[in-house]
């Protein structure tokens, strides 16, 4: 996200805060570059609403050409009223209920991605009851190591998704078998925020075997879903190379005539977003300094949640042409302090022990990387209403605009169903 | 909560799930028992509403005399809306904000916490322009390691919360000069989930050694204000005798005649409430066995924010007089195995590693414990709807009966402040 530090301290002052603030132009560059990687193959890049579900980012996406990726029939419906087409949309998840299939098939998307024997049951069971044959790929869990945060690691023995080889072979064969079930696609992902590309490799070797595999028992693949996981530079992180990665699908593949199914989140939207923050007011207590913002855990929460690390700094509007993220923050100027938030615990923090210039009220204070798993997992806690969302892209004059495209949540919303 | 296994599974049935159940006479019970403690002492019983804020809990609770104690304006706003007496409301809170101020002063709230210098500013400028005299109280940090989860102590200096003796002094002599500002109170709160009143004794002391100097300067205090955070037993925990707790803040008192305020929160709900969920299936993925159900982390965030333990079981419908946490849960027969929820991250877990007997599709697991810090944390994530919350109380005919106190979301709800 390259918007100088004055455009955003207007947008802070014009929407107020605490704000999430995207680059829309940078979203959609990073989608186009995500299809240039796989130029000349056929493929669909599945974007993860799950990062980042705004209905303007998705209704650019789907523009684009964009599919979706969903986990669960909201992310369906929603991902339909976004434009986003049916025969591009996926649908995953390891504990899709009945009324989810029912709909997911009624709604005919692309296919269904199966992570369980009972949930094959389950969709031949809807299938036959629609008189249909549901088209799905199986999870393959290829049991490796992704070396990123447990809590985000999908593709060990030991997490809840897919299913191993044995299991998914014996899947394959009874839904070739099936007069309900359309075997189109393979599946797997092995986690999130994936930084090292070795893993990613072992896996699509694993997964592109299995494939020719069920080719050769006459399963009639078509998709080969890669899922998705790229990590992004929250600090200093090396990330993989799209070119690279594409690279490394292709070469897995070999000579299989499949389409490539991929599924971006937190790469197309991570770095596209901030969260700015008013101060509130700095405090000393003994020898700590706090930076005091009005933006808190129920707006970002991955902080205490992953322990994660988010760049931070302090806007400066005197510098028109400084840029966010021109500089290097991690060494900014200025004394040691914590940055936290309003909600009644500790564990309501974004920063410890970072360098801070001094602050004054109104200041804004904007956290990084915000694109990502922020807006999406917002609560209610200490009754805080949502943030606001602010889209910023370049208008036809060439200058830069700014757009709301998500309400501040109201005190009435908090009362929506509550029952008085 | 000691409520049938059967009279919860129908319950379930009843209003499909997850599903938060809330045993009200549980609660309405618990709120007497403190009444009681503090019996003969002039006391306010101010329930903290950020451990559960459904409004046909605090409209009960308040009918009862309760109080409340809210950390954001809008919060206030709840408790008046559900009955709450302003005379009976205190505002904390790090970060108030300048309109969240200015509101508390026109609703004439009983005070308002300060935890900063700098808020004392705000309060002052803002009383002014009210032309009132605004009632306070300070929290002082009486720097006390409380012995729980670092996320949730709040009485260290190097918390946010408060300021030191020093600094509360010196506000204190300034408040008394000031003919904005009532100095009327003392307010110290050392954490949540305490198990230990050593910490609570010695901050208690402290705060009382510190009321009696201030007295001694001619500070006219009427309300020495204990906070909250009574710890209750998730697992196997002692817990502090409500009597003892009572028994200590006299004895620290001495003969000082000021009005006690307690802020209980999660001993009042916490386990009173539970959250039902559906088996979606099982699964064994290698040699670890996952049951799957519908709840997950956008329910109850606690599990893996706090990395917290709440007692798990399988309801079983064949025993009626079966009550829930009759057994003893944590030896539970059947197999060990995790309980997952369908959130795409393996983040998303109740538990791991712990005993259930074999389940099948549509049987309810009991998440106790669930009554503090569970609905008022939910999210969208994955843009799943918060669950629906019920009642259950025993009707004047002296059965068991179930009132749906908050609606489930729907998908509309989610795109509510969506601009399409």
């Amino acid at each position: 996200m390259r918007i100088s530090d004055s455009a955003l301290i207007k947008v802070a002052k014009k929407y107020q805060t605490p704000l999430y603030v995207y680059d829309f132009d940078g979203i959609k560059k990073n989608y186009q570059e995500f299809k240039q990687a796989f130029y000349g193959r056929k493929s669909i890049i599945a974007y993860a609403i799950k990062a980042n579900s705004n209905f303007a980012i998705m209704q650019m996406l789907s523009k684009e050409g964009c599919g979706a990726d969903c986990v669960s029939i909201n992310e369906v419906k929603l991902a339909l009223k976004a434009g986003v087409k049916k025969y591009n949309i996926v649908f995953s998840g390891v504990a899709k209920s009945y009324e989810e299939i029912k709909q997911a098939l009624e709604l005919d998307i692309l296919l269904i991605n199966v992570e369980s024997a009972f949930e094959l049951e389950d969709i031949i069971k809807i299938a036959k009851e629609q008189n249909k044959k549901a088209r799905i790929s199986i999870r393959l869990n290829p049991d490796i190591e992704p070396k990123t945060h447990p809590y985000i690691s999908t593709g060990l023995s030991e997490n809840k998704f897919g299913v191993n080889a044995t299991e998914a072979r014996a899947m394959y064969i009874l839904a070739k078998k099936s007069e309900y079930l359309e075997p189109i696609g393979l599946h797997t992902h092995i986690g999130s925020q994936l930084t090292d590309i070795k893993p990613i490799q072992d896996s699509l070797q694993i997964a592109s075997d299995f494939a020719g595999e069920l080719i050769a028992l006459g399963i009639d693949l078509k998709f080969f879903n890669v899922g998705g996981g790229l990590g992004i530079q929250y600090d200093d992180e090396k990330t993989i190379p799209l070119y690279d990665y594409a690279q490394s699908i292709f070469k897995a593949l070999g000579d299989k005539d499949l389409t490539v199914i991929c599924e971006p989140g937190r790469s197309i939207v991570g770095n596209n977003g901030v969260l700015l923050n008013s101060v509130v007011g700095e405090k000393l207590n003994h020898k700590t300094r706090f930076v005091i913002v009005d933006g808190a855990m129920n707006d970002l929460l991955r902080i205490p949640l992953y322990n994660a690390y988010h760049k931070i700094a302090l806007l400066d509007a005197s510098d028109e042409s400084k840029m966010s993220f021109d500089n290097d923050y991690t060494n900014a100027k200025g004394e040691k302090c914590n940055v936290v938030g309003p909600v009644c615990e500790s564990g309501d923090f974004f920063a410890k022990g970072i360098n801070l210039p001094q602050t004054k009220k109104g200041d804004i204070v904007c956290v990084y990387s915000a694109g990502a798993y922020g807006f999406c997992m917002a609560s209610n806690y200490n009754q805080r209403v949502k943030p606001a969302e602010v889209a910023i892209y370049k208008g036809e004059n060439g200058k830069l605009q700014d757009k709301l495209v998500r309400k501040r949540e109201s005190f009435e919303d908090l009362l929506n169903n509550q029952i008085m």
